[in-house]
């Protein structure tokens, strides 16, 4: 089976133009078919505030009434996702830059008012393997943080959760691996020692390491999505630096 | 030979909700391939202006320095783009919003400074027609008025020209109908009557009404365009109204 890779890479990074430069420097090496996604980041929030709009974050996620969902999608759509576009083309890799509204590639729906009311932000469906598979023959997508309801609104959308849908989509077509870049190297035994990074985690360790307290804390809802995503089909989940995407930790079955 | 529309709007109309939506119904009716040129309009002066970053204008083109690039990068790339793209999505019309970084569709080269230094203005070289119908065979293409240099540059660039360059790069493969949408009805003989559409225009009745003053003024330029379009290989090019794209004037050879 042919591989393909779907690197997800948070906004921060996309911010710092040196971290930008390490980073798209490393995607580019990828071998073989591969999608980025990228996060938003705060840059929205600066050009609200030069706009006159409030941010309003509950615990560490955007409140996106219509006035921001209007400034994520200038930033995130437009910015962010063209800067990204014109530094890989400038470095041989045909980008093309996409939102999950593009194509219809991830259809997302309206979240549920519940105790807070996220405003325009979308839980993610499903995306268009097909057409994704169609693309990756041509082109390098690069995916930003929106997607939208089929209905007409655009929806502001967590890029991990698209990332891990856009794998899901393309693991029926494709050897599939699914990449977190971070800060830190891998999953670390110890917070505190970049040589610490487990190389490979399977269900069995990763059970071991919750039980002794090895792993903790943050960490353990990102471990439980990449085995939800391993349960539903990506061959391999990476968690790795976005400095250089060597090594790091490979989350795999048994 | 199978055909194909290349319709450019101007930015106006996208910013009016009213006459968006009309255009929009007109588009998705269009039958066929079809690829929508989108131009850039007055949104990015009036976030220009509220992002403290004055607009300058010579000739009714946009002077582009840094920040005014990132401002039409946000809102032409962005706002205007997905908004297109969201609700021609709505309508079951499965549309991918694109600049002309995106896959290198549409290259471009900085424009040189001559007695006005114009910023970040691109002046179109070429459109990739092989990447553009591979598209076209999955989705309806939205190009948004921005291109690149190759090299990491963004650059400003004219809707019209983009339009042109991409029916140009088709024309070998399809046969193209390269549309212009105005708020006129077509090309009129009196520009006070409506119902004074001109229906063909071939060269040498061109080269008539231009003898006898029947055209004049700022319609020359795009006439002249059009008809170099059609020395291009573009079959026909059609003005015509953009709330039901229905008549117009058709040019064509004789």
């Amino acid at each position: 089976m042919q591989k393909v890779s779907i690197i997800k890479v948070g906004g921060a990074v996309l911010e710092d133009p040196a971290s930008l430069h390490d980073f798209l420097c490393a995607f580019a090496k990828v071998e073989g078919k591969k999608v980025l996604v990228h996060g938003g980041g705060r840059t929205a929030t600066s050009v609200a505030a030069q706009l006159g709009v409030e941010t309003h974050m509950v615990g560490g996620r955007r409140v996106t009434d219509s006035a921001m969902l209007d400034i994520v999608t200038m930033v995130y759509g437009g910015l962010v996702n063209k800067r990204v576009v014109v530094q890989l083309q400038a470095m041989g890799v045909n980008a093309l830059g996409l939102t999950g509204a593009d194509g219809d590639i991830i259809r997302s729906h309206k979240r549920p008012v519940g105790e807070v009311d996220y405003g325009f932000v979308g839980d993610v469906e499903k995306a268009d393997g097909e057409l994704l598979a169609a693309l990756l023959d041509k082109v390098v997508p690069v995916v930003a943080p929106l997607t939208h309801d089929g209905n007409g609104l655009l929806l502001n959308t967590n890029a991990d959760t698209m990332a891990q849908t856009a794998a899901t989509a393309l693991a029926p077509r494709f050897d599939v691996t699914l990449v977190y870049c971070f800060e830190k190297p891998g999953v670390l035994t110890d917070a505190d020692n970049d040589d610490s990074v487990i190389p490979i985690l399977t269900p069995s360790l990763y059970a071991q390491y919750k039980a002794d307290g090895t792993v903790s804390g943050g960490m353990l809802p990102k471990l439980d999505n990449a085995f939800a995503a391993l349960a539903a089909g990506v061959n391999r989940v990476v968690i790795t630096s976005f400095r250089d995407m060597r090594g790091g930790t490979t989350i795999t079955t048994d």
